[in-house]
């Protein structure tokens, strides 16, 4: 698994033992360097735009002192939401790597598809499916476990 | 005009006075209290999300101290991008009023159109076209500026 999808599962771990849905994000610099990392902190921060990719771009910025991420990319363990991909389009995220699709709320492959629009500024490179396995087996464990 | 609308226009302004895209935003509790307030401030906080909806959004979530807004109405003096329609769904907002309607980047009855596909779970009611003379000059007038 490569450094970044690992880093995001790690995030994903960590918000999936915080209780919340175990999503997990990491923004990398144009020298790949780590600029942003984060998990779901929704329920935590009891704000709904607190996704993983939310709070990863924002992280980025404030590191680079930017609202423009030129050139880097963003990897997270599930496919972004129609929010979460605005997010990526705005912050002009070069390539997007993602690992499991997510046909019930996903915004890229799914929906909304909001890279696809002609109302839409600036679409990512994307790459779907990425080492999914373990990220999808994240979210059912965390999704059965709710339901029982 | 409405009250929360003619206060989502004063946060316009404040937006254009401070360089940014003038659009402003207004969220209103069941009761009538307004609970939360913005304009944009994506070049002044380089934050990329930082769109007027999303800070009304944050900021309500914060004084309501929930991630959810129940029964809370969204005033907006211009159409929400796909990002800004996927936390209104996400925050439950009940109705949606926004003004002047955005063929270009709007993601509500243009591009992505985020509450019409099956993929988004909460919808709230939609009125568009509401007061937006003023929203509309103000836009018009600042992007005109912005060409000379």
């Amino acid at each position: 698994m490569t450094r970044p999808m690992q880093i995001a599962l790690e995030e994903a771990k960590a918000a999936a033992a915080r209780g919340e849905v175990p999503v997990g994000a990491v923004v990398v610099s144009p020298s790949g360097e780590i600029v942003g990392r984060a998990g779901n902190r929704t329920l935590e921060d009891k704000d709904p735009t607190a996704h993983a990719e939310m709070l990863a771009i924002r992280a980025a910025c404030m590191a680079l002192g930017t609202e423009r991420l030129i050139g880097c990319d963003l990897y997270v363990t599930l496919e972004p939401c129609p929010m979460c991909a605005g997010a990526i389009s705005f912050a002009r995220i070069r390539r997007l790597y993602f690992g499991a699709d997510d046909p019930k709320s996903g915004g890229v492959e799914h929906g909304a598809r909001v890279f696809s629009r002609s109302t839409c500024h600036h679409a990512p490179e994307v790459y779907g499916d990425i080492e999914s396995g373990p990220s999808r087996a994240l979210l059912r464990t965390f999704f059965a476990a709710r339901r029982d």
